[in-house]
């Protein structure tokens, strides 16, 4: 019997997730069954989705139980297969959750294409974090060449795609970003036209100078202030893709006014659309195209990126706890083995 | 010289506009130029859009000056014309504002047509409110067969249009009114599958029971606590047309918690689209189609409508501003003449 590692909700967080949430145990890896690969995790990828699945609240999935395994993505290599389309040594995407090694089923499972990029960007600027931003750009987003795109969490990595599209797509790109790191990478390695700091005391006023032409895009992937200082500088017929919200994840607003009568009359005066999404609504039909021509922009360095590789499984909650208050710098992931 | 009379903004409200904010007054009709016409008003229409002509915070256009005319369209009766389109006796509608005579440039007017119904549906349901209606949830909305649409103010001229077009699109329509009267209209009268009255102290869960499948299109012409209450029974994929916020208008909200977050949580989680849309957008496109789609419709009474007539020019500030808060039934109109 094989004996492996997973890391299970220990309890559900009350506002920001401590490490003391999560519990590491080991598990007896069962046999293989017709049709199921046994699968070693090379790489697991944290992501702000998972704050929700730790909660019971409403959500566009159902949370992961008490005492239930993390989920998430991972990057695996074959061990085993009983399956016709694997081979031991194959590499493919899958839905192990946060694990070291697991047993699934074949049909849920991909084979990893990265035209060349590192085996990584499967799960960052080639997987689901590059997916939603080329998807919600390209379908809902919809910038024209000339047109302002503004995106939040600018050095992460949906808003390092968002930008860096927009400016392939010929439209020009404001990215927001925290602290002077953040923003020196995205102004000077990215490419972005302008970045501001959402910290600056100014952001608000500085964010207004840095769209001189108000913003046509805004892709909202962060809530809070950054959207009230937005707000008012959407463009007539302006678009807002929402994709994530890791601004209100952690609780509700501490704001003691209401602030939706401000944001209604804005979507009415300026007819603005704002559309909620997940990349899976897109994934189906859509996937292999953006992989065909975003994977050789990766892979030769035109699409820049950039990952925060944390080593060790056991470290992956407190990565992820850091994560959803800015503390990584990059597309966070666990090198697990 | 030939005298008319204007009602012009005499101060701005302070919330609920009053009478006192309006001033009727006499004014000389100048000579009309070439291309000009001379019109007499038949009728004018007091819609809610004009409350927020009155109020000098960002709108969607500019507001009204003190002492200005208050803007407003009417239907008009051809005097004297200097334009080769029009010809006395011909019945046109022209923005002219809240006057009972005018000289207008002839491009700026339109023949009215109405297949048949009366004038005043010009302005009514087959004028800007109807059209409203009909662009917002052709392009919008977009309801499928079988598909729940939810829209307030079902007994007004876009509401009720909403619902007529639901189910003639094959849709369930599910209506909002305010008191016992306009509910059993809305019902027995206009053939909604369902109406609740939002001021029912269980009104959130007798929307609920209403719509045991949820929402998929919420025609959002009100806001408030109409919008709380639909919010949770928003479908995947809902689609929210926003073309008016009349419980906002008279001020900003009186909830102290901040609402804003449950309604972006909404749009992420629902993959919701909220739209906001003035009819201006559609109509140089589409208007001509919706006349011919619709107008045969309503002069047949196969669509019905319900028009508000208030008698002498002089009472438009008295049933504008008791519009706002629900106190006529059906669209609001001024017979001047």
């Amino acid at each position: 019997m094989t004996t492996a590692q997973q890391i299970v909700l220990a309890s559900r967080p009350n506002g920001a997730p401590k490490p003391e949430n999560f519990r590491l145990e080991s598990f007896d890896l069962p046999q293989a069954d017709e049709g199921e690969v046994t699968i070693r995790v090379l790489y697991l990828s944290l992501d702000p989705y998972m704050r929700g699945r730790m909660s019971d609240a409403k959500s566009y999935a159902a949370p992961v139980p008490i005492d239930g395994v993390m989920e998430g993505e991972t990057i695996c290599e074959v061990l085993k297969s009983r399956h016709n389309d694997f081979s031991p040594g194959d590499i493919v995407r899958g839905r192990t959750g946060w694990r070291t090694m697991a047993v699934l089923k074949g049909d849920g499972l991909r084979h990893v294409e990265t035209h060349g990029a590192p085996l990584t960007t499967a799960v960052g600027a080639l997987g689901m974090p590059g997916f939603t931003a080329w998807s919600g750009l390209k379908f809902i987003g919809q910038p024209k060449e000339g047109e302002t795109v503004a995106v939040a969490a600018a050095s992460g990595p949906v808003g390092s795609m968002v930008g860096q599209l927009a400016k392939l797509w010929g439209a020009r790109a404001v990215g927001i970003a925290g602290g002077a790191d953040k923003c020196a990478y995205v102004k000077d390695e990215l490419g972005f036209d302008a970045v501001i700091d959402h910290r600056a005391d100014d952001f608000a006023s500085r964010l207004a100078s840095a769209c001189p032409d108000g913003i046509d895009v805004y892709f909202e992937n962060v809530g809070g202030h950054v959207w009230d200082a937005v707000l008012p500088l959407l463009n007539k017929y302006g678009r807002v893709p929402v994709c994530g919200l890791v601004a209100h994840y952690n609780g509700s607003s501490t704001s003691e006014t209401d602030r939706l009568p401000a944001t209604m009359s804005a979507i009415l005066r300026q007819s603005l659309l704002v559309r909620g999404f997940i990349q899976t609504e897109f994934a189906p039909d859509h996937f292999d195209e953006f992989l065909s021509d975003i994977g050789p922009r990766v892979a030769s360095g035109e699409i820049k990126y950039r990952e925060d590789i944390v080593e060790g499984f056991e470290n992956a909650p407190a990565a992820f706890t850091s994560m959803l208050t800015g503390g990584n710098f990059g597309k966070l992931i666990v090198k697990v083995s």
